[in-house]
């Protein structure tokens, strides 16, 4: 066996992985990111020939320099840092590289990030904790145009345990360039909810995490990229996909669901929030189908007062039905938010009209760390 | 609604993501990969700093150097390429990106790919095809050391109908640096077995794949990477991280999948297979422990003669025994895998103590198109 392990670590020193014939970086290999006693975190990154690595973090302002040592293992200490998880990148003489140390990965169409998760003093509420898990299933189901789409659903502990009991179903949209494995594996939406199930916060309930990118879905299956396409998966316009995911959500999304698990399939057990792109998805079908949630998130996004006004006048009409049908309406941004104006005028605008909501205004910006805080304080006023 | 569609092309053009505050390539963004009707593939990525970009593709023996057009987009068509699903790196100015354009990843420790998939004229076992699906579940178990470990379970289609049904269980296990989502998201474990299990040449299974490097996750929950321990997730020894494996696999994952599945639990309803390190782990898991497991695959791996005269003495002490407990002792490698020669020492010792077993010598090297043809061969063998 010596032999075997010798073997591995010559593989190793040479750079070489067993595993794949694939090379990561040569030389001596960083060690994942250290989180130190005071909060502060350590990264590193190896090359001999980069001339200038920067961190670029979300738990920071601005990019942030590592410095070299003679073995050309770069290195930075940052923070402390406050207890949440960031997306970061390094930038290797402009570069962005994920953290070759770091198997944690944002899922993304576009940009790949890694993922920093710094734990609190005491357990933060994404975090993992010693109470009964749900399980996150990845489920195939017949989507737009024949082709075949992919949902990541939670089940709430004991959801194979009571296989008499239905649940109610909370539908989660990830953001632009996000896809359906984003409220999973950057918002920990299951861990979220186990413990807000634990702490008798939240009723237990099934999430539904679609892709929200439905011209992707069919341009990877079905072709239809052209070199005179040159933003790829970014081609359709926003309100158009934003039609097509609700088509899809509603023809074949929910009615999957509904055939597949055991649910309480009328409006007032069905949610629906979104992120960004999610969240403006999220008001396109809540409004477009008032009989079909009763509970409505949007997160970090809006709709404009025009766009109401042309496509769901009714809403505002008559604002007593409105408030009878939604038991919830949310609105939640971040003060640092690009879109904090727009959506400070959506809710101005709710207002003149009549319209309850309830809002949460936070600080921070658009980022994954307010969609968790948002999902948090959101689950526990569903379906009550 | 022009009005967020505008904002929305607004911010993409100025290359903000709508969804975090991370910034993907700044300017024109480049389109995924496309597959053209001869079977090449056509690459871009967009930098105008770079002074040389290339492609590391598995399907390539040697990187290819893209070329650059006037508004800064490198592009490069390769092959025709044998359909099959390849990782793939950009390397830009001596550094290894994943592809912007592509969400498809690599899960690993280590380095960070992208895969390219290309499709067959008639569709491969691998692919996604018209018929039952099974569904992956991700599953937290009770691990080594009081950390939670976690699995990616494959049930079978219907699993969730038929439910007094008890079913075999197919242990997979994934190489160094690999994590518990590589045989999934790369070895497309779960479309293997919807598609063999279709065609019939398969039984109904369920596949768990656990994580094999245990180390990484008490050094991940625990702590304990240490400034003078650079080597990181890869710093224990290779046969200790095996018995750490193999303890784990004995005395918390076999017990938890046989508590919370319908599972046959005994030896002849019980498979286990790995690739590379993972091999190794299968094999030190198998022989140490005869009377749990009928069948056992090894992919692209071995045990050295001198590890089983020392460890493993009474494997080869009674083959009479050893072929009686064995339903299938399975070997396969590529004859340019950099373990070929070692697997062909350790065919030749089993074959010179009697031992029985089958093997498959295929074309190719160390890596995950092998590891699927592997898969696809054998789970037709297992359970009959």
């Amino acid at each position: 066996m010596k032999h075997f392990a010798k073997l591995i670590f010559l593989l190793l020193a040479l750079g070489i992985a067993v595993g794949v014939q694939c090379q990561p970086p040569r030389g001596p290999l960083a060690f994942p990111y250290r989180i130190n006693a005071d909060k502060t975190v350590t990264f590193q990154y190896y090359s001999h020939t980069a001339t200038d690595v920067k961190i670029s973090a979300q738990c920071e302002k601005a990019p942030v320099n590592l410095t070299k040592n003679a073995s050309g293992m770069w290195s930075v200490t940052i923070g402390p840092v406050k207890p949440d998880i960031y997306p970061y990148n390094f930038i290797v003489d402009g570069i962005q590289v994920m953290d070759p140390a770091n198997e944690y990965y944002f899922p993304n169409e576009r940009f790949k990030g890694s993922l920093l998760d710094v734990p609190g003093d005491s357990p933060l509420i994404h975090s993992m904790q010693d109470v009964p898990h749900g399980t996150v299933t990845y489920e195939y189901y017949p989507s737009a145009e024949g082709t075949t789409g992919s949902l990541v659903v939670y089940t709430p502990p004991r959801y194979e345990k009571n296989t008499t009991k239905k649940y109610p179903v909370f539908y989660l949209i990830s953001g632009t360039t996000d896809t359906e494995e984003t409220f999973f594996k950057v918002g920990r939406a299951n861990l979220i909810l186990d413990n807000l199930i634990a702490q008798g916060k939240a009723n237990p309930m099934i999430l539904v995490m679609p892709n929200g990118n439905v011209a992707a879905q069919i341009a990877d299956q079905k072709g239809g990229l052209k070199p005179g396409d040159p933003m790829g998966r970014e081609s359709a316009e926003a309100v158009v996909r934003s039609k097509q995911f609700e088509d899809d959500l509603m023809k074949n999304i929910i009615p999957y669901v509904e055939k597949n698990y055991r649910v309480v399939a009328n409006s007032q057990n069905r949610a629906i929030g979104g992120f960004s792109r999610g969240g403006g998805q999220t008001l396109r079908a809540a409004f477009g189908n008032m009989d079909k949630f009763s509970y409505v998130c949007a997160y970090s996004s809006y709709l404009t007062p025009q766009e109401i006004e042309s496509s769901y006048k009714y809403l505002v009409d008559n604002p007593k039905r409105t408030n009878k049908m939604y038991k919830l309406l949310w609105v939640s941004v971040g003060n640092e938010d690009f879109l904090y104006k727009q959506t400070v005028e959506y809710m101005d605008y709710l207002k003149a009209k009549k319209i309850n909501f309830k809002n949460l205004i936070t600080t921070g910006g658009h980022t994954w760390m307010n969609v968790k805080t948002y999902l948090a304080a959101t689950a526990p006023l569903l379906f009550k």
